[in-house]
């Protein structure tokens, strides 16, 4: 067996708790800290895992020689100073979604990580469910055909975020799960975004995204902060079968149909009106078992073997760059009314870090 | 009572055989003639209501003085021709919806029934269920208080229709009942479309419709021909209370949640932050008890008492238009890639109207 | 082609009409009468179909000769005088469940039917629906394997019956379905039966069937007038898997679990203990496509095969018998506060029969 | 505020970790000591709190004079003697459902408290849930009216128990809430169980209870553990509403339908039949808001409360002898095929107490 990884827990608010309960079970790690500004607060976290060390200070966490690592659950805002002056300390990173409050600054930290040879990896949890493990198997093994549409609901009677808007604080789950069960990631050139603010909070309560993926489909994505009833449901349709999930329905969260609409080839020169080749399909529905495993479980263990095997983590920190990219540019059509925006590629990272190491 | 009036139904199709049944059955009417250019197809439906006159002649309709009115149910694209003659002849009139295939036609025939002082109706079917009514009672005695947002879902694996597309289709349901029940109508400035055509039919499948209303409140439609499982709900969030609309639960197709957010006003020159003024109501739900009539029932009472009291029916051409005016402009939004587009007016009919009159 | 039989339908209250319109659309069958004693009431179901001769002698429809068989929705309790008098007619005759009011009187039908080589056909319709021809196709051929228990809920804010009891009314619904779908039958030897009268309307309103069936397993049938929501749901466990039927659930009427307990045989002299021999499987779900077909249509079609080939029909009059004892018993049952009442068997007529023909 | 109460949890198994964090949690408990014969499991618990010293042996417990409670988490068939050894060592008593395995037993455990002036509850927990406690209000104070049926389904893919069959390991559920929000409580003179075994499991696995009430009213309770689906659904009939709670449901557990049947009073010498003086309701629906709290929190504050002022908790030690002479009766029932069986009174054991301490 593997000597564990030593890791540090920043943040100790709404996520932190929560993280330090997997570190602390899991085979791969030691918990080593709890590192919070609110020293009652780390304090209380610490208790809830049975005792360990807490400090205030991220310098110390940082200047320790035994830490090997540390997940950051502190506001967006301060992603980028603490993450930066982790890998600056050689440490590897492990940062809640999202990545960083702007595109700019996750792209310095995915710089950073690449230049020195660490694991920055995005606490996507929502990949690691049974639910989307599943999924991206359905999906990649073309167990649906070619995807046609995505369309994802996530509404709530939600907390108002003080500083993000409903985009920022809900989609990001959508994003970074569309980037991780799709064949080719979140590969749209462009997204429209709709928002409403109708309380006058300032910021977008009510929010949808549309993006053009190649090939004629189509994701959506639906967030909503001011919904009384809760729905997180996506439909994924592709040309085989379609998928829906809901994953409020624990006794069946993933539905696979086999029902479609098929259009057969039309041969040159048929006289055949469109709608003549046009069938349906209405075949059975088969609802896989999923087991029932703790999400932030498997986080935790593939940020060790990522460490280990010097190999990018399944959701790295290029996706939750991703994830901004579309964020950024979902920001950038809001104030145009809501117009495409085009959405920058995170290929152009690699030459302009080539350059700079240059 | 009064003496029943007289009623021909032109079109034979998938909806005549509805409206020949509820003309049939209804106290205020008579029902002549089923009128269809195939007349096996009107045979059918005449024996299906026990019998009446059926003839491929439109012109011989129109030309009998003891017909007061039809009702069509014939192609969207047929419309303007056939309620232009219909009208010219004297006769009131009932579309089944879109109102037609252009929003232009339409203004034609809004003109012509104006100008002869006929009725134009259009058949607005939901706008005539027992939920719909009831919303917009509750929507217009304050009881939901401001809308914040509507939101509404109308998917289905659906028929590809060979002449529209899936907004043209189905969008008029969504669109027709905001006009219904919202205070001040479908009163949108303009409206953004996004469409996809993933099965390459040559028209969208999937499609969503965003609509900025006044106040900073927003109407979200997505309607989808693609979907194995059937939804039909909408989502009226207000400042006081929410309404859920599932129209495929009968044991409970309107909730109202007495569950929100409020945000306090602000006093001048507070130093709180925005947060601390949220609150949030977690307050009860209550179903209302809705009786079990069939909506079109109400549709042909409502186009008997049009006619008789020499108003407008209370689904009247000018919503027909207004609900073609959000369709064109959603066209004109989907072949700019989902630019927001104007809705044109449909205040500006009136001074031409006079301007011809003139 | 066959030549068409030609039918009466007898009763034109509640079911009559769905008779009517079937027998009508149905290619083997010619509609010649429909027959009740309210002329004015048979006028109207004939109508509805297009216009057949009415009577409201029963006499008359017997003695015409064209006549080859009728259909009796009266009441109940006159099912077994017309039915007697229609197969000394020579009258082939289906009957609406409950096939009599007495088990006796069945008993006299069923004999007369043999004696004359006539058919006596039971309109167990759910036995005709798409759902139930599945869950029967299932079972028979042992997917589910070896029946463990099944449950079965059918209630509803239902119509008091002025004549009969909620057992009555609405258990041969399950009973019937049961005796079609297990590999036996209603193969039970006793039947408690539990009612409450709380309203003291003189019958039991609310009631409950617990049925042992061969092997250990039991069937179980709960029945109910006052509850204000509607459940239709039988759940059939077996050793292999789980079949669920929710009716009310036009997406996903009939699902199959692979989930259930299993128990391996101890071996002689094992000093494991029995918890330690359980296992658990939690595996996939699948719902099978059903068409959508109505029932009755089915139900008219068996009819004719029956008749044309000489064959008792898949609800045959037995079949409407064992319903019968079953009701008989648990009528007996009742009257013993819930005490176990043994089931007259069903084999035991034809000895009588033989004798009786001796 | 009163000075904190002292406890020791007694049991480490599947329930005791609950006990322990609530009563570490509570402002009215000291938790003193965690006791299990097996210390690695007693150290678990504790260590999961934030430490608590451990031990194997109850007697040092009882010993203990810091010690005011104990609360019992152990297998049922030793709850008689753990619990007389605490009450002898004048320790206040908590014991999880069932109250002992035997009605005997629980007498002599009931009469031993009284006799010493101390408090013996039972852990009925669902009694102390948000629904539960809302249902109780509404039953009493009438808003249902009078109380018709009432059917509680517990039906679950579910651990077959070494040592208890169906209905003791699940029905304490059902009857302890019957209990509780009934105006007369568990008022029932007979029960009739049906149970069966169909894997040859050697207890029932599959089981229905018929409890006849007073006033022609029923309560029947089906218990399952061969369910592949789980459903927990309490319906209550009551003369002016009806009330369907559905545990599974988090966002309406409970709904309270303004529908049903009411029958007029017939005056005398009236010749209408029975059937014109019946009317349906269909009334609104409404589901009243329920916070969300843990219930054993509620659970460990009125049992501090029931010691500190000397009065019987609300789920007392009777409350849980009448769950028992419930199930007994049933046992009884079982072994004589479904015959009902009578229901041995609780007030019986007043005199016999009285008469113990003459």
């Amino acid at each position: 067996m593997n000597q564990r990884l030593c890791v540090a827990v920043v943040g100790a608010g709404y996520w932190g708790p929560n993280l330090a309960r997997n570190f602390r079970s899991s085979p791969d790690w030691e918990l080593s800290t709890i590192c919070d500004l609110d020293s009652e607060r780390a304090q209380r976290v610490a208790d809830a895992v049975g005792g360990v060390p807490v400090t205030t200070s991220l310098d110390d966490v940082l200047a320790d020689p035994t830490v090997d690592a540390i997940a950051v659950a502190t506001p967006a805002r301060t992603h980028h100073a603490v993450v930066m002056s982790a890998l600056r300390a050689g440490k590897h990173v492990m940062v809640e979604k999202p990545l960083a409050d702007q595109r700019g600054r996750g792209v310095d930290m995915v710089r950073e990580a690449e230049r020195r040879g660490l694991t920055l990896m995005a606490d996507h949890t929502y990949c690691y469910t049974p639910a989307v493990l599943k999924i991206r198997e359905l999906v990649q093994e073309g167990f649906l055909g070619d995807i046609l549409f995505v369309d994802s609901v996530r509404i709530n009677l939600g907390l108002i975020q003080p500083d993000v808007d409903v985009f920022w604080d809900l989609a990001p789950h959508d994003l970074s799960i569309l980037d991780f069960v799709l064949p080719n990631g979140l590969d749209a050139a462009t997204v429209a975004a709709h928002g409403a603010d109708p309380l006058r909070t300032g910021k977008s309560c009510v929010g949808y995204l549309s993006l053009p993926l190649a090939g004629g489909a189509m994701a959506h994505i639906h967030v909503n902060w001011l919904s009384p009833t809760k729905i997180r449901q996506m439909v994924i349709g592709g040309t085989r079968r379609t998928l829906v999930w809901d994953d409020l329905n624990p006794q069946q969260r993933v539905s696979v149909y086999d029902r479609g609409v098929d259009l057969a080839l039309q041969s040159k020169g048929s006289a055949d009106s469109t709608a003549s080749n046009i069938s349906y399909r209405l075949g059975d529905t088969w609802a896989p078992a999923l087991p029932e495993t703790e999400a932030l479980a498997g986080v935790v263990s593939e940020f060790a073997i990522s460490i280990r095997d010097s190999r990018p983590a399944r959701t790295s920190g290029e996706s939750g760059l991703r994830v901004l990219s579309v964020l950024e540019a979902a920001s950038a059509s809001l104030r145009c009314s809501g117009a495409p925006s085009p959405i920058a590629s995170t290929e152009a990272i690699e030459p302009i870090l080539a350059g700079a190491e240059a």
